[in-house]
């Protein structure tokens, strides 16, 4: 062990759910283990996603040595484009994770910038003073890795996402004996996904699946259209199952799945009969209890095939009565309202909705508490630092280190920006603090978002605009004309005339009374008037012009 | 039994959950059961809060012999004055319910218009045909009720909201005898509360609670703010008794809790020793292990005493270390953002925070599937209508009543506005639609919000609004000076400045080509133009003047 420190510093994914970043840096060379994207909460209007702010990266660009990613799903990978315009660093991935990576950078037009390099779990890279270690863990996506990354300062265990499935659908379960071997060589700290932190028990195997698909598609008179996530490899290999067993075909509709589908079954991760998947312009025509159609939307999207269907608005095909839906998904948090949405709408078509709350039609991908508690005991770290969650899944994380024996002072529980240091096997949080706004891309490539423009958004989005346009004499401070009143979003109250009337009347007297800017004036006044008559405070935008 | 039809209109809370409303007409003769409000979801903006669509009850005002009102909560309650614009009708409840109806109805200025008659559940009361029967159900909240109504057409059972406990706080279960004996009777139809169809299982008693409070108290060292509802009246007594227990004392903080409080202990509904309850500004100056504090905000509503102890905005006191602090409620769908934000401000601000998802601190007050099924049993109606849910809600309720033995042509799954038609004991759906739009309440009293304005707000919230402000010459159709552009909520491309010039040259030219209406043509070219540059499209406006 050196005497060098090691510094730890999360960029994103501590404190919310979604864009994990981490940084370890030890001598001037810095390591990133993943580069995720969120998706916004429900107050984040008009954005389509956030990813960790990458200052602290940009600045220190050169020394970025390697990128890991540990899984394919897109709070991992999905702002690795992003990653790519600040730093300059080759990218370790397995070999589904690399061929994700590759549709996503050449969907963004990064295909050729990136220097990406296959590893396999149980391989080791050396990246600067960084011993990587890849071992295989359970996950909803095949080919996750956990990592044990050597470093001078000590041995550490950064887990990724992860479960403990004794019976996962790949066959390839986590790697017990790797992490019984770091705990043997002395692990300084465990950072372990914290998710499920507040579900007690153990999270029921992918193979529960297989039964309730069993059970739907015994039950199912008509076609049947599941709806899961475009990166869920497994799932598909599920349906395919499911539908070989009992006597159907599957197409799979929407490009992002058939892109990720094509691209696995190539790679050898997804695996069927060659006659059991056909276009979905062949299956259309086959009678329906011969159907099983695959595609995307169980999040509620309104622009997704299942948002579509809910809506009649699908190109291809409509739902019919009898059809059999099966949503293989659980809500995002702040998307329930429009998942339930999207079930009543389908059911109100004449389909037989399928869901998580009525049938195990879907598994967490995530530890519970048991498994963490055992990953715990597998490892026994000296150290222990909850990542991946809310504050509240830290802390709870950080209460199941306690109950396993980690004393209290061993444990960390840091947000993102904040910086961990380890020096003589010892642990300290640094004062530093690292910048980590959330930074909101809207609409990808055309520009990223600011706080003040969804202060904006949110204010127009409650109240409304109010525009007034004004004709004043060019010679006299005079109001010529009858002002202008053009509202938007904006409540009228029922006695809207006499409003007008007034404000109209308080504008004339206060554009005449105006010694200088009449503009600033008037929209004072209007503001003002606005809020003691609604107690709104819509936006106010005056435009003055001179005439006569 | 008469050859007259009985008609069953409701005019909310199918086919969502909230805003409950139910029409009963036999022989122009109408009965109203509940005036329930319903909480907006997300893409409902600036809305305050919805309420049933009363152009059906207007247009038959004279037709309304009563209303009934089955329990005191907001989704049964909060339209009360909206109803009494509309209708001029008694208004029967038990005493607790009619206790919250007048603080209500105080609140909102229809004190002395309401003609409001105190009932007790046992009592029956003539409404114009209607033989109405009230007897006690088990909520979550005291002096609930179900109704058989014996109407000319047969007897229809109205359960209300209920559940079965068998250990209820107030030591009253619901009335099993009663329920036997309308099946002895004969019951025509039933219509139940589906809020929980989807859970399995027998909802936990509220008696649960003790014991999970007790568990709190004694691990707590500092004081303990327990949030819930207002009207959740059992919990304020369950959190009295907890303190007492504990050698504690409380404080209740927040207006309407208070009020409640205040009328629920008069009326005998809540029970404790005089010098348990002490005002908040005594209790802050008491040591911390004698201090529990309850108030409001379980919703994580940012305005409310928790929201605003969660942001460090409250007025008396602020969230210190040590403090403990319980969510006593299950998040509304829709408000899991805002309660989960609130959460982690607070163990942020050094609480420990025990809520729902880690420790059993609240219960549902609705039936889950076994009781759905006991209460089938229980009257075993000719014919069963799901209530009180949204479409998913409902089927899953009407799949039970399948199980149990109702024959799937008795089972009618209805929504918003259909009529059901009882006649010689035989049921038909008409194909008669009576009105259901959404009724948006924007700031009590200022107006109504039609869709059209919600649909410009949501355009407002995504994509901004730019303004264009264009000076022209007054002889020739020419611009003079450089278009002015201002833009709110819009977002900038990294080029906004070639952008901007570009579209400058774009107005100067369609303006100058126009041949007459100047302001549309320069509306379009811009929307034209940022939709083609941005896929945006922020709502345009122009203005125009003349000058020179």
């Amino acid at each position: 062990m050196s005497n060098g420190i090691l510094r730890v510093i999360p960029l994103g994914g501590l404190g919310e759910v979604g864009r994990n970043l981490m940084v370890y840096e030890y001598d001037n060379e810095i390591l990133v283990v993943d580069a995720g994207l969120m998706f916004p909460e429900n107050d984040m209007l008009g954005i389509d996603y956030i990813i960790p702010d990458m200052t602290y990266l940009a600045q220190n660009h050169t020394k970025v040595k390697g990128i890991v990613i540990t899984h394919g799903h897109e709070d991992h990978i999905g702002a690795i484009h992003h990653l790519l315009d600040q730093v300059n660093a080759p990218i370790y991935a397995t070999p589904l994770t690399r061929g994700l990576l590759e549709v996503k950078l050449g969907r963004n037009g990064h295909g050729s910038k990136a220097d990406l390099r296959t590893v396999q779990a149980g391989e080791t890279v050396q990246i600067g003073p960084f011993q990587v270690e890849f071992y295989h863990v359970c996950h909803s996506i095949p080919d996750g890795v956990g990592l044990g990354i050597l470093t001078p300062a000590g041995l550490i265990v950064h887990s990724g996402d992860y479960k403990f499935d004794h019976t996962p659908v790949d066959g390839k379960s986590t790697d017990y004996a790797k992490l019984a071997e770091f705990s043997k060589r002395g692990v300084l700290a465990l950072l372990a996904d914290s998710t499920n932190a507040e579900r007690p028990g153990w999270t029921p195997s992918e193979k529960t699946i297989d039964a309730a698909f069993d059970q739907v598609f015994s039950e199912a008179k008509g076609r049947i259209i599941i709806a899961s996530f475009a990166s869920l490899i497994s799932r598909m290999q599920q349906a395919a199952n499911a539908a070989l067993r009992h006597g159907r075909k599957i197409a799979f509709v929407g490009a992002s799945m058939l892109d990720n589908m094509k691209m696995a079954r190539k790679l050898g991760y997804l695996n069927f009969p060659d006659d059991l998947v056909i276009p979905v312009d062949q299956i259309l025509s086959l009678p329906p209890h011969q159907v099983t159609i695959m595609c995307t939307g169980s999040q509620g999207e309104p622009t997704s095939i299942l948002g579509r269907l809910s809506l009649g608005t699908n190109r291809l095909f409509d739902i019919q009565k009898g059809d059999t839906v099966v949503l293989s998904s659980h809500p995002i948090p702040g998307n329930e309202e429009n998942v339930y949405r999207v079930v009543n709408r389908l059911i109100a078509r004449g389909a037989s909705v399928i869901y998580e709350a009525i049938a195990p039609v879907h598994v967490s991908g995530h530890a519970s508490q048991e498994e963490m508690k055992l990953l715990l005991q597998l490892t026994r770290p000296k150290y222990f630092v909850p990542i991946h969650g809310e504050l509240r899944h830290l802390v709870q994380h950080a209460r199941l280190a306690r109950e396993v024996g980690i004393p209290a002072e061993n444990i960390q529980v840091i947000q993102n920006g904040m910086v961990l240091e380890f020096e003589n096997g010892e642990m300290r949080l640094s004062d530093e603090q690292v910048p980590v706004s959330h930074v909101f891309v809207d609409s990808a490539g055309v520009g990223d978002v600011d706080p003040e423009l969804m202060r904006e958004r949110e204010a127009l989005s409650r109240d409304g605009v109010v525009m007034v346009h004004l004709t004043m004499s060019k010679e006299f401070n005079a109001v010529v004309y009858d002002p202008e009143i053009v509202t938007r979003g904006f409540l009228l109250p029922r006695d809207a005339n006499e409003l007008f009337a007034e404000m109209r009347r308080k504008i004339i007297q206060s554009a005449s009374r105006a010694n200088g800017n009449v503009r600033r004036v008037v929209e004072e006044t209007v503001r003002e008037y606005l809020y003691s008559e609604t107690r709104r405070r819509p936006m106010v935008y005056v435009t003055v012009s001179r005439s006569l």
